[in-house]
């Protein structure tokens, strides 16, 4: 039978919480999520649980990462079921606010991550990281985390958080954990459940591509484009392809040849659905 | 004979001190400066004595809140001086960083409010109040304060880390304290020294504009146009005045009547010096 988590869902209760724990020198583990959780969410939260003596999962939709039409209003919501998984793996404290406790009214304050966030993904989502950095710089002031681990699946936002991290000094350790996936490799996205049957067996061809496209460089292909000819080809009849690209793993700036870690990193639209999925090559000599 | 205080170079060994206070059930108070200490700074350094267990004064010329032909090169600057008058206060500790500290390579974030930026003060100097949000957000991730002390002669200054502190979820209580003067009325400034001795003499003009403004207030008068001529005639041949001004004490906005509490402001350039000074409009109904 699982504990009882406690549900927050103001910033004073969390905040007085979070200082308790800490002066009674626990460390303090962080998961921050839009709920709807699958696998994906809970290996972050059981990674988190190996480090920490205290551990709070954030359940928030927050509409500052969605553009105006982008999906907020569809966006898949199950507290409920959400609260059983993280009672399951035994989380100490779920913070799920309302917007107007995140956002009252006259809100006004916004926080960007320059360079990072309009490459990628950022390209066609404008905004979409201006938001995520505002809600995890909330977040954390709210949660007060000795650290926080986010997902490799969405490997440009990890980028960005560990670029505002280090740049507002916010005390918190930033972990980044592996991708988790299907059976046929499609990564774990609160966004698959937008899939239709056919969207969904093509979908795996995201991870394959990747695949293909490590093959070749492990095959002593350093040449970008040879790489990306090869993920494009696996792509095609997939979806619409957004980008398919391969970027320096700290700046995301595309290079030319594999001589660094280097992100593989694609996008691909299926009607109502984006999926995104990336890996890094590392050359040996760089690893 | 004064206590010395801690002075502290890194973003480390400040959290590290301030977690330690905080933990022992410590108030930590803080007052941020960008050094060269006058009778101003050292009244809200007092005032924040009065709260805390322990307190910290960072002395940091901010480069990211000048704009490119103002005048952070020339800023005054004499940290050994601050020292003993911090120290003679009773001060625990100073965090001192050197600009590479706070800013390293590679730094690419910025903190924005809206609304409350564009006005007054910030009309003239754009994105010298988003270098104050961004220095003020990483200091109070820095120090930890349990609340900090800003001046009532930067009164738009005190707004915008005001709303700023509220919509990033700080945990810190903000707190302003009143302008402190010279003899003839002059609002206690670092940027008093660039004056000329006749511009000295013309400065206090600021003061006794405003004053002015309040006398035609207090004897009823509610529009804010005649208010201003009062004070704009006042000031006529003081300086270049760059605006004189009443507006809403949250907002910020113009407002014609004063029905709410008010703030008169303004901003006179005197060569190589740039003034500021307000004085609040209570309405009796209002107060």
């Amino acid at each position: 039978m699982a504990e009882r988590a406690l549900v927050l869902r103001t910033v004073g209760e969390m905040q007085a919480l979070s200082d308790e724990w800490r002066c009674q020198g626990h460390r303090v583990g962080c998961v921050t999520t839009m709920g709807y959780l699958h696998e994906g969410h809970l290996s972050l939260v059981r990674r988190a649980g190996r480090d920490a003596d205290r551990l709070v999962v954030t359940v928030f939709v927050n509409p500052t990462q969605f553009g105006p039409l982008e999906d907020f209003d569809r966006y898949p919501r199950d507290f409920e079921a959400d609260r059983s998984r993280l009672e399951a793996i035994g989380v100490d404290a779920i913070f799920a606010p309302d917007v107007a406790e995140i956002y009252p009214e006259g809100f006004s304050t916004r926080v960007e991550v320059d360079g990072l966030t309009d490459r990628l993904c950022g390209a066609s989502r404008p905004g979409h990281f201006g938001g995520v950095a505002l809600v995890v710089t909330k977040l954390f002031n709210v949660v007060k985390p000795t650290f926080a681990v986010f997902g490799q699946k969405d490997a440009q936002q990890a980028l960005v958080i560990r670029r505002l991290t280090k740049d507002l000094d916010f005390d918190v350790e930033i972990l980044v954990s592996p991708s988790i996936r299907e059976c046929d490799g499609l990564a774990k996205s609160s966004r698959n459940v937008y899939l239709t049957e056919v969207e969904r067996r093509r979908s795996a061809r995201l991870f394959h591509a990747l695949q293909a496209g490590m093959s070749v460089f492990r095959r002593g292909e350093k040449r970008v484009d040879r790489v990306l000819e090869q993920v494009r080809a696996d792509l095609s009849g997939s979806g619409e392809v957004e980008y398919a690209e391969a970027v320096d793993l700290e700046t995301l700036r595309p290079v030319e040849r594999i001589e660094e870690p280097t992100l593989l990193a694609v996008a691909v639209r299926f009607g109502g659905a984006r999926l995104i999925d990336n890996l890094i090559l590392r050359p040996p000599e760089a690893a």
